[in-house]
């Protein structure tokens, strides 16, 4: 198959749910992570992304001035990470922060083109096109926009595609390029980014003389796709085949780019999927981010092309994270140490990445995947991911962001065990390497776009959020109550009276337990999780899934879980905090016979179903000691009965530090 | 209380248990460490320890020879561990391998030395004789003698106390000398050690003009007082006085030795007990093994100055560590990172450090502490460390050896998930950081000495294993069947016919459920956990301690444990291997309520009692999937009953590679 997605002014969402978190992208997030940008906030670490634009801006104008008499700067390395020598005074003409500090703009313009897309704001977009300028005065004339080599000197540019991001920075370029293109309709940046994207082009490919790289942060893959989608040349979608083609051949790039990795805490090319060639590979490996972006434009290709092995690897790679490597909040990457996956079943609660950029790469790659085939177990773990791994990623009120999302948190150890430094008990302000709060931005602000998928005369309904579309001359409206009931009404209007198919997918956290009303005339069939509904002119039709408290386990395998278990409700995933249950949450015990009870609360600003189970507290009953007062002869519990309340996953850490937990 | 040592001539072990360690030690692990430290074991890392004492006596020689013509080395620094460019070739005149490796010297010959003493070999005694040969060659005309600086460059020495081990090296050449000379009488070694000595002394002190630094490793402090108190040389104990006072005085020297520790992986003076003078310190924190050796030095200086503040911080010390950071195996250090304490109740089973110096280190302190005060929770702590997280550390044929001691292994993990790294699933051959075997070699070695301490007419008993000694002219001897039960004779024959008092530790692990006999007619009292018999002449005493298995349980705040069960029997902790119980260990359950059956087993070698645990295995019912195969919705347990076998911990890991795991 090869569906559809629809543009983002293709779908209004108005959403109790969604709309309230887009308003809080629009309101908080982007105007917050302006300031970011350009250096505006003093508690946070400077960005210095819009300052690195305006000094290789001044720099090119003073190669134009000078003509022949410039000097072009000599490439002098100053970290992966380089900072201003005094923090006070940044010296006008050098670069500061990561080596991707650039895609920093990328992702918040991309955000930017979604939110005037759908919510037209002349200041923002006022502001969006002053920084647009900007950007486009540091481009080359040859094209190539990438301020770390544009300032340090370009004569070592694309000399360590594994490290330094260039081709990371050209996808995202292309990601904001688009979004701004769509929902502006102004082209200037997108011109840019195909002008980069054409000197790449020139650089790279199967010629002689061309480099026969790839990136050593994928992106730029699915990127490309999009821009060739977007512009219809053809040139892009060869750039992104090749790429793709081109990883894991031997012998393999980023060796013969970096011939003795000596001291790297991992291996450099598992980490970046470059081991062997994409069609081959069949388990999830490396840094988890980039895997999934991969995996992204690796679906792109397989839809696009048709390549059936292709298609294959993608659905073995989906199997391999979803039924081996994934948390039950839709986390991905159980280890730090790379920010990668872990080994089958390894998923330790409380040193987990589950990176919320690696979830939301998932959510790209779920979409990619729903584009070649309607299955739900790509759309039942997207809202998985969206509902709880993702939106755990920020505050209530926009303004704090979690990099990494454990599902077991002890503050102490958070302070005091180096093993656990990466793990945050509460949210960060900001980041110095900020990927996860634009990437929000980014998806949150374009939400719409996942929800549906299209065919010629077929809509696909993924996720269910309120919302206004259409399909074939058929305008639908959609009523959601997710996350909180089951309750979905749709209404359609055909103008054109030409019948259209809508499938709605069934989520399988409601083991095919709901109702539906308005399908009695006309045709409907279940296949892979999704109720085809044929027929529909002028209708109406409600469903209503069952979504109530369920007790999950985990497969046996994952040995951190082993005897506990996890609440769900619908697809979301509860936790217990502290400030409900008290200290030491291990040691309280869910009776899994009793029935789990939902209350409605306000507190978290939206109204929120939290839940409250029996259980009690186990602890041991006074005995011999042995040894030393850490240990005791067992002689019993003592079992105090205990009501454990239980909050949507997505919503811990907002009440203060302390300890959390998934499962009990 | 100041109680006296014995000397290692003056106790003759000859039990079943610790004999047969001994004897491994004589005729497996001591041949076969000086073929490591001659670099003849083709598949071990080469040592180059004796390769540097020769390199650097020839060094002398030349010095010798030339006079003033001879220049000396400006020193280079060619790493932590030096290697030759060329493996197969090594140089004469460099020094490799790590800054410290003239400490595994000193270890080798300490062990040889107790060993010399209890059972005199000629030709193992011609061997030590001829390499301390060797070593005193490569001394420097004012008494130097470290190797790496002698050889690289003496400019530079004394120069990184905080990394470079000269002061380690001093303390474990003393620890050797003195050995060497109690078992032997020869004191060639010893003078080199005290020329040593008095050459740190004369650059180390309070005095103008001195350093005012003091050991980056510890051992220096209570190898110093065991000179004082072989030589009577009142310097050697102002020396380690000093040492210890100074440690932690602000401005820090570390701090100023390395003005910017950027990049450190711990804070360094913390790592390094340094960050306090240490009559404030209370928590044990830092690399495990420096502490418990520093603890050990303070010991000692309490005991022989009778400093109240000191000692009671070692209390505080002693406490902390035992309870709050130690594994039930009496293993310390939880954490890989620096090797060091983590925070109170953080015992992680499968990260675990517990390296096997560490629980020697304890060992030490204990010993010292009992000279201090006859209380059994230090003799308890002993005696469940060596049984436990200390002779784990060597294989069943003395030839393998772990240095990390963990509780729970999942072989799987320890190849693939790069936290775990540290831990080994099976015993390795030899570690280019070759603390541990000669530290399990020079402990058990002199086990004897461990085992008991007296004032002039009161012998302390605190180990339980057949032996002879003798108290104020009175032979006692001493039959036991520890560890495998709790039998235990006691023969007295007075030649003075002058009553002594035998104090017998009545083990922690029994719970006062103990049988005596022999004792009607003498005066006896129960005084913290030692039972004090007296008026002892001619006698026969005879303890039964109850030795049966039991479940216990660490405090509830130990996160890791909590649901989880231990098994022991007496002093021996138990734990189940995949080889007897399949894989997944972590769905197996204990039935609590059940009687534990023992049984004797021979597939040790020696008789061992392994045990016999009702349970059960615990596997999720099937039930609907939740998003994918990797949880389902909960609907009961699958209980299948299973026998547990469970074997003593320190024999894991000697029938292949396999899951392990101590809590249940």
């Amino acid at each position: 198959m090869n569906l559809k997605a629809y543009d983002i002014k293709e779908v209004t969402v108005n959403d109790k749910f969604w709309s309230y978190e887009q308003k809080l992208v629009r309101d908080k997030v982007l105007p917050y992570q302006w300031d970011i940008l350009n250096d505006r906030v003093p508690e946070a670490t400077p960005s210095y992304c819009m300052h690195n634009f305006i000094a290789a801006g001044k720099l090119n104008k003073r190669r134009d001035e000078l003509g022949k008499k410039f000097i072009e700067p000599k490439f002098t390395y100053r970290g992966f990470e380089a900072l201003p020598e005094d923090p006070k005074n940044p010296k006008d003409d050098e670069f500061y922060g990561f080596v991707f500090q650039d895609s920093d703009f990328s992702k918040w313009i991309e955000a930017v083109g979604y939110t005037l897309a759908t919510h037209p704001d002349a200041e923002l977009e006022k502001i969006a096109d002053e920084a647009i300028d900007i950007v486009c005065d540091a481009q080359l004339p040859n094209g190539y926009l990438d301020t770390y080599y544009i300032i340090n000197g370009m004569d070592r540019s694309f000399t360590d595609l594994r490290d330094h991001h260039e081709l990371y920075c050209l996808g995202h370029l292309i990601e904001g390029a688009v979004s701004y293109y769509k929902g502006t309709g102004k082209d200037k940046l997108l011109k840019a980014a195909s002008r980069f994207a054409d000197y790449v082009d020139s650089v790279f490919g199967p010629e002689e003389g061309k480099l026969k790289g790839y990136p050593g942060h994928e992106i730029a893959e699915m990127a490309l796709f999009k821009l060739y989608e977007t512009t219809g040349e053809e040139r892009y979608k060869k750039l992104a085949e090749y790429f793709i083609d081109e990883r894991g051949a031997k012998p393999l790039y980023f060796d013969m780019e970096h011939p003795t990795p000596k001291g790297q805490p991992y291996k450099i090319d598992f980490y970046h999927q470059a081991h062997i060639p994409v069609r081959e590979q069949d388990e999830a490996v490396g840094h988890a981010v980039r895997a999934v972006y991969l995996y992204s434009g690796m679906a792109d290709m397989a839809r696009i092309s048709g390549d059936e092995k292709l298609l294959s690897a993608c659905e073995k790679l989906w199997d391999s994270i979803t039924n081996e490597k994934m948390y039950i909040t839709g986390g991905i990457g159980a280890t730090h140490m790379g920010e990668s996956f872990s080994f089958p079943y390894d998923l330790p609660n409380d040193t987990a990445y589950a990176e919320t950029c690696a979830s939301i790469g998932l959510v790209f790659f779920a979409r990619r995947m729903l584009q070649l085939k309607a299955d739900r177990r790509y759309s039942d773990v997207m809202e998985l991911a969206l509902y709880n791994g993702i939106l755990s990623g920020m505050s209530l009120d926009g303004k704090s962001f979690f990099y990494v999302n454990p599902l077991e948190v002890l503050p102490e150890a958070c302070h005091k065990d180096e093993r656990k430094f990466h793990v945050k008990p509460v949210r960060q302000k900001w980041f110095g390497c900020a990927c996860c709060p634009p990437n929000l931005a980014r998806l949150i602000s374009s939400i719409g776009t996942y929800a549906y998928t299209k065919s010629d005369d077929t809509l696909y309904v993924h996720l269910y959020m309120g919302s206004k579309l259409s399909i074939n001359g058929t305008d639908v409206e959609i009523e959601s109550t997710f996350p909180e009931s089951g309750k979905v009404t749709v209404r359609t209007k055909s103008s054109s009276k030409e019948p259209v198919t809508i499938a709605f997918r069934i989520p399988g956290w409601c083991n095919d337990t709901y109702t539906v009303t308005g399908t009695d005339k006309l045709e409907t069939s279940v296949k892979d999780g999704y109720m085809y509904v044929s027929g529909i002119t002028d209708n109406d039709i409600t469903f209503d899934f069952e979504m109530k408290p369920a007790i999950v386990t985990a497969d046996p395998r994952v040995r951190e879980d082993a005897g506990r278990y996890a609440v769900i409700r619908g697809p979301v995933v509860y936790c217990m905090e502290e400030k409900d249950n008290g200290k030491n949450l291990r040691s309280l015990n869910i009776d899994t016979d009793s029935a789990i009870r939902e209350e409605i609360t306000d507190e978290f600003g939206l109204p929120v179903t939290v839940l409250y189970a029996e259980g009690y507290r186990n602890i041991p009953k006074p005995g011999d000691i042995f040894i030393s007062s850490l240990y005791q002869k067992f002689t019993g519990f003592e079992t105090n009965p205990q009501t454990i309340r239980l909050i949507p996953y997505r919503l811990w850490a907002n009440r203060g530090e302390g300890e959390m937990s998934v499962f009990i």
